[in-house]
């Protein structure tokens, strides 16, 4: 594997700002699609991705770092000082702002940094960037020198450019005490993003995650949604980092009681779920809450109950509201139930494609979690009578 | 059938004080546990209902009127003027209080009306009752009369003794426009209230009640949950009134895809669930928002996406607070997980034991609501690997 | 005083629809701008109410009833059964429907009854009513049958036609015990909603009421607020019951401090302010919830530490809202703060509004509330510099 | 004056860890009680501080920089390039944690960082620290180091250690756009919190503060408070920055509409107020919220309208909770409005200390902002017949 030092930092790190169509690293991950397997009814967007949400770009930056080979790919003989393992990054959503926006917390172990300024106005007026838990202050501080460099205007408006910074919980395979993402990392993910096709599992803020205690981290899907004679695209993004195993449901199939192997050695605990939710439906922010609080129900779909530790924090925008906001459109609420329905299975997918494109790593401690067995999972759902 | 006149009122209405152990009615509909599916992994309490907390008791009144026979029992003839067709009555829920209580709104299209109070407070000074739409008014003001009888001096408290009323839409069955339900009958509901096993199905406000279209009503379930070196109990009661018929999951097993016929003549929407938890676990209100929050993972299991025109509210006490507050004990929350295991899993049972149970219904208008068939359930169950 | 049957309902009570420019009952209780004393720096509307938004109209239904003289005009010698001792009445806010509203709960003992589903669409449906609490669910009742009887497909609609009830606690006058307000009380008083300005004082819903141990009851006040090349009305119209003498202040002016007579000769504790907002800019929801909030800080100048028993409720709506809303006119939020300050002002004149119309009053038990001075006050505003 | 270099960081920075009883450097600038102003009815605390409250330290790191003069002692004639001109600091608020905690927000233009956990449990896990605008990240970030250095084990624990980070705006006196408040001015402001006296004015988080158009900062104030045969202590700390002049208000007196001169030579929208309210009164989360709210109260008797640009945000914690919190004592709600009380009569204290403190500073490109002449308040307050 290519060992790069990342942005002079003298991290050692192995960075990939891994975008748009890079070839992926590890090819016999694919997305859940890709294995037959349909979650609802609604049609997906062109990537089936966030980004086919016009106007939604998506960046990412992985640091890995070891001092040693990626124990991701080669078992590992020894194991570093644990303040050198750094299995996390930094993933960027930019979209057009100002745009309305909402949240809802379904557990609050954690926050998402920033959103109070658009509780306010119900505008989000910065970029969201996903980390993990200690990371959340350098990474905002970062995205505030990145939108000051843009704009050294930016604080004499009204309306304060906060960033969002969600987070989860990357102890198991990384060094979380070390604080090894700095304020530049998350300049370098913003700078990064792209539309087109999101690189999905073990990469940006989702590196070291895991969910069922499977490896994951970065999932998305997107869902078209016929509203009266308009279609609008709501796009899901997810960094999946909870759950137990027993619990897995794949489209309400009981995957997980069924591989009891596979387990990481020892505990640690998973914790979260952070998710984006993005639509170009011409939505109000009271209507974006109601649209957030779907992503619950597709997150309860997969087998989740959003344990005491979780935090599962989770962020709707529409990329519809005109600037400035005088006049609007807005969506009759007699569609919105479309828009709810295309959440929930978007986000479904979403989780479920973090897990079948993230690899198995290897991390602190020699910790290893595995990747959910793509064939076994193909054949368990056969014999539970959903694929020929 | 019997058609007796209800409490005098000369309503002409057929009522059942339908409680304890009384016969039931339609001894073909019986709980999903009898058909041996089981949901989850929990134990359940002794009745597998929200009276498996200790202080919890339930009672319901079920108004059927036609003028003419029982449309449920035979196929009717002719059909009444609508203003006669009545499906509807009241299910109280009543707790030892005060209780430290919360709610949690999944999709607010209509409320529990009382709450405010115990959002202040966090306690529950009263009753919880069930109805149809249009009689909230009435019950409440029924529930009003009976806690002063019970206690003149009520009003004399600093902590205003406010029952909580939730309610759900009948009008394909019922005429809602009539306002049957008035303040005698919430009092006899809060009268007929006793431990032990509850009546299910087209009971008490679930009366009128469907849901994926099949006819549904009133459902509880209960579990144990080892929170260290003690066990508590969570109760679900739902009155459910929502989904379309391909959204229906049972155990994650797609019944609505399988069952495409037995659907309502015509169109109406349902709308909307309503639901109480109880536990015996020692719980501040802030816990039991949390608590509160996990009805909605269940009822996503059973597939629900939560429509535009939903008033899905939910709300949830615990009877271990002791009066007067002064002193408490408080669960530790490493132990809240286990809890909201058991409501995820008592919901979906819930929801479920409500279509089991209920039979098929004709009301206003000759609409007919056709129960779920048991027989074709357990096949599909079957079918996918779920039952031998 | 003239002694009427109100609609035929045997009750004995004296039922003044007080509205429009109906003579008022007491000359010598005047609104507070007639003493020469302004609130804050805006101007007023025509009518200094809050019908001074177009489209907005109020109406009283105001129930005294004894079995003897009315002992707010005489010196009772006997009193006589509690329960016949009638203090309160309905007060009917209706605007023009629907209309995007919002609400603030200062303090939440009690509730503002069918707010649940204007918090989820930010739409009110249906008219606002304040009554005495043991009134809410009848007056709730009515309110319902007078919006079905003018349109009685109503409930078909998706968007459910919910009143507002809100109430605060007459005991001290009032016997709360009996449920003296029926649903024909709502009925009447929703009928004789007009324009123009409005009874204050002892009137409809304030009839029982008390603020700073002074009678007290409806008030109501506006404000014109420049909003770019705009003029925009705000109107707020309070039912005022809550305070201790010596917390009142007026203008800053420690009024309570100065008149320490006048006390009720035992205790009985005042509890809880209610209140509607109304404007014509054309706000969204989350602003509206905004504007709201400022009912506190206008309530906290009158010396308001809103206590433990109160349930300090408030709804702001715009009227501004086309029908359907699916194109629409935002204010930018740069505008928005006149409009705190006229919410604010308009709140302070209006509990003082409601203490300077209302008069003396005896009820329950022969428990009599004097009036605030007027005369005093005026010495007491020109000894602390405020008036000439 | 003395020009250090602060802790080696080659910043240039005047800092001063102003503490405990240091000496003030502006000893014509007082207390409002030392004026003889006294605001409300309780007793303060031994400091009249939020130190008060046993268990609750407060430390200061102030940085002045220009690279000449400080031009708030001298009158200069040439101003530095923007960029290197700092008004700013931390303010760190430690208390005994874990705290149960509840928050505020009267106006959401910001926010208090890190309060996402605490909304779940109800638990204060970490320190409380405001600065301005820019550097919210950084200070964050430099909390998590400090606690982190402080227990390494710290994010092994299921409550995660979330620190608070407030802020509010200081560009007319400070450069926003440089960040100058770095990691390391986090921790040395933890490392100073002390007991005892607390230092006002322009240090810490206020330094570069203004209110009303006069120069604020840093204030605090406490009560004691009966309830029952106990007395416990509430104290507020607020960094003040909010207010357009003639909104002024003391005690109820219009002092900002009689001081029309020392006005800033030119614009600059004053916008927030954050505080901390600490008491040892055992209340839980759902207490604490309303005790919070009350800090509005306070904040509108000294004329504030809370405009659209402000983050009026506020945060309450009690000491009393044990740890861990598996039983506990709650406060009857009936003993909780004399805290409510409490917290109103401190807030207003504090505000008016952080104006009669503050001393006349000058900072970026020249901006002057003069402090609330004491001679002429006093003056003021006996015109309007407050003080002999």
């Amino acid at each position: 594997m290519d060992r790069r030092t990342f942005l002079g930092l003298g991290l050692g790190a192995v960075a990939w700002p891994a975008l748009g169509r890079a070839a992926p690293v590890h090819p016999e991950r694919v997305r859940l699609r890709e294995l037959g397997i349909v979650i609802g009814e609604l049609a997906t967007g062109p990537h089936n991705a966030i980004t086919d949400v016009e106007g939604v770009q998506v960046g990412h930056v992985t640091l890995i770092e070891d001092g040693g080979p990626d124990f991701g790919e080669t078992s590992a003989s020894s194991v570093e000082p644990l303040s050198r393992v750094v299995r996390t990054g930094v993933t960027a959503i930019v979209p057009r702002t100002p745009a309305f926006a909402a949240d809802f917390t379904l557990n609050g172990n954690g926050e998402l940094m920033g959103v109070g300024s658009m509780r306010r106005t119900g505008l989000l007026a910065g970029p969201v960037l996903f980390t993990n838990t200690s990371s959340v202050g350098a990474v905002y501080d970062g995205a505030v020198e990145w939108m000051l460099a843009r704009d050294p205007d930016l604080f004499k408006s009204d309306l304060q450019p906060a960033p969002i910074v969600g987070e989860t919980w990357a102890a198991f395979l990384h060094d979380e005490v070390g604080r090894h993402v700095r304020p530049e990392h998350a300049v370098a993910a913003l700078d990064a993003a792209r539309a087109g096709s999101v690189a999905e599992g073990c990469v940006g803020g989702g590196t070291g995650m895991r969910a069922y205690s499977f490896k994951a981290g970065i999932g998305t899907a997107s869902r078209k949604v016929p509203c009266g004679d308009q279609v609008y695209t709501v796009g899901v993004l997810v960094q999946a980092n909870f759950g137990r195993r027993p619990q897995l449901r794949v489209d309400g199939v009981p995957v997980g009681r069924e591989i009891t192997d596979l387990m990481p050695a020892r505990g640690g605990k998973s914790k979260s779920m952070i998710a984006a939710v993005a639509t170009d439906a011409p939505l109000i922010p009271i209507q974006l809450q109601r649209v957030c609080k779907r992503v619950a129900l597709g997150m309860a779909r997969t087998g989740a109950i959003s344990t005491q530790g979780s935090g599962d924090l989770f962020l709707a925008f529409s990329t519809a509201s005109p600037e400035p906001p005088d006049a609007l459109v807005m969506l009759s609420d007699r569609w919105i139930s479309g828009l709810f329905q295309g959440v929930i299975e978007a986000t479904e997918e979403a989780i479920l494609n973090s897990l079948t494109t993230a690899h198995t790593m290897t991390g602190r401690g020699g910790n290893t979690i595995h990747s959910l067995p793509l064939d076994r999972l193909v054949e368990i759902m056969r014999a539970y009578g959903r694929l020929k």
